[in-house]
This record gives structure tokens, sequence and C-alpha cells, in this order.
């Protein structure tokens, strides 16, 4: 790593702390008729900021040393972590750095759900509902589509 | 301190993330006829939550040793701190643990506002308005009643 790279490296407390404010940890159950189970498990963390704080998401994914950065909506930008790794790297992260506020609660239904699909048990039709069911209780979120389709509730129970 | 309290101590550095996402600096500038200026000069430093991470606001408070809680509105709660010598002790925790978002610019002009008033410029016509300047650059906010008031234009210049 260079200097200059160094330099943009921040706390890992500082981290966690604006991650309980501004960060967001979201499973989405969607659709894709092509797939097996007809349903895909798609976790990923976010911390969207408006284009005038896109540097501090740079010093973020510098520390992380990983996650993209892409336009979120109008004038916010987004650092987005979905790959499997990277989120298994995330879960250590806030492992050893505790975020404190109920978001703690996401983080640990998110962790469970990225457990599961390390075990492939997305990939079963028991699996997908116990992974679905954890997931709505995330974010204070309303049922998933996938938990309210009559195809679920007819096929998994 | 207690060894309970000691459990309340939060890490430095995740209270500036936190408030780098959730902290609110603000200076209000407010008419008040019975002064000799009329006009008085309000510094509060706020961290609103909902009600479910009240628990946090309490934590950040044990741990700064300063701040009052209070319902801000609804189902929120506020930390504020408005005494001038807990602003001065704000100032050099966040001088010692800075802020990385552009937060960081409304910090500096609260901080230069309250080193104005430590050395009672808010007292004088021309140091209000100076203060009152500095105030209309934070939070993008928009010019304040004192600085578009034609008592203030007609007085100040």
């Amino acid at each position: 790593m260079s200097a200059d790279n160094q330099q943009e490296r921040l706390d890992a407390k500082w981290i966690s702390g604006f991650v309980d404010g501004e960060g967001c940890f979201y499973v989405g159950i969607n659709k894709v008729p092509n797939m097996t189970l007809k349903w895909q498990v798609l976790p990923e963390f976010r911390i969207v900021q408006h284009k005038r704080d896109i540097g501090v998401l740079k010093k973020i994914q510098d520390t992380l040393g990983y996650g993209d950065i892409r336009r979120n909506h109008g004038d916010r930008f987004e650092l987005r972590v979905r790959k499997l790794d990277d989120l298994r790297e995330l879960i250590k992260f806030f492992e050893q750095n505790p975020l404190m506020t109920k978001k703690r609660n996401d983080f640990e239904l998110f962790r469970e759900i990225i457990f599961r699909m390390n075990n492939k048990e997305h990939l079963s039709q028991e699996g997908l509902r116990r992974i679905a069911t954890l997931a709505s209780k995330m974010n204070r979120q309303t049922e998933s589509g996938y938990l309210k389709s009559s195809e679920t509730i007819c096929r998994t129970f």
C-alpha cells in the first residue's frame, strides 16, 4: 500500500459509528424465473451519501479494502458491498467494531443469513423460507414478496 | 465513576463517526426584545434519535460527561449541549476526534463562533453581525432573521 493510501485509512471505530448512523444492511429476495427455486437471495450492505461526501465513501472503501461506489439516486452516491467473500469480511469487521444502536439487530440477522448462505441453505425450499423469514425481521420492513407469494405459501408448508 | 458507568463509556472515535452521520451543530440568532442588542446568540449541538435508541444517547452523555436528553418531536429524543463551558469541552473532543465528512466545515464555523462568544464579541453590534454571518454559512441554511432584519441592516453598517 502506498503512503498516499495509508493516509486514506480511517479509524475502524469511526467507521462503526458512521455506519450506526448511515449504513444499511439489506437482504432482497427477488423473483428470478430462470433459477431453480425462482427466488434469489441478494444480501447487500450500503452507505448512501450526498455527492459532496463521496470522498468519505472512498476513504471507507480504501480502509475496508472492498465495496463498489456507484450513483444511488440523483445527487446521492453509495458504497455497496455485495460479494459474499467481502460480506464475510464485513461481518468480521463489525464483530471487532460493534455497532451500538438497534442497527446491531439488523446486523445480527444479516450475519445469520450470510452464515446460512455459506452453508448453501438458500438453495433449498426450506432454507430459503427460513432466510426470507429472517430477512423480514430486518429494517422493520414489511413481509417480502417471496413470503407473500401464493407459490411460497403453497410450496413450502 | 462506578463500574456500571464505566461499562457505558463509548469509544471516542465511534462517537465521532456517529456524529458525522447524526449530529448537528447549530447557532440560532433569536430576537429577544428585552436584551440590550435585542438579539441573542444560541449555539447548540444536538443528536436526534428515535426513542428506540435513547440508550445510545445516554451512553454518549455518560461518555462526554455533559448534555441533556429531552424529547425532540413525537417519537424522537435528542441529546443537547448548550452550556458554553460544555460546548468548549465538546470542541476539544472533536479536535481530538476529528469529523471526516463535510460536517467538519459546520464544526469549524461553530468553533469560531464559540471562540468569539468567549471573547464577548456577541455583546457588540459589530461582533454580533460577524457571528450571524458565520452562522449563516452553517448547515446550508438561509440567511437568518437577524441578518435580514432592517434593524440590523440600518444599524450595523
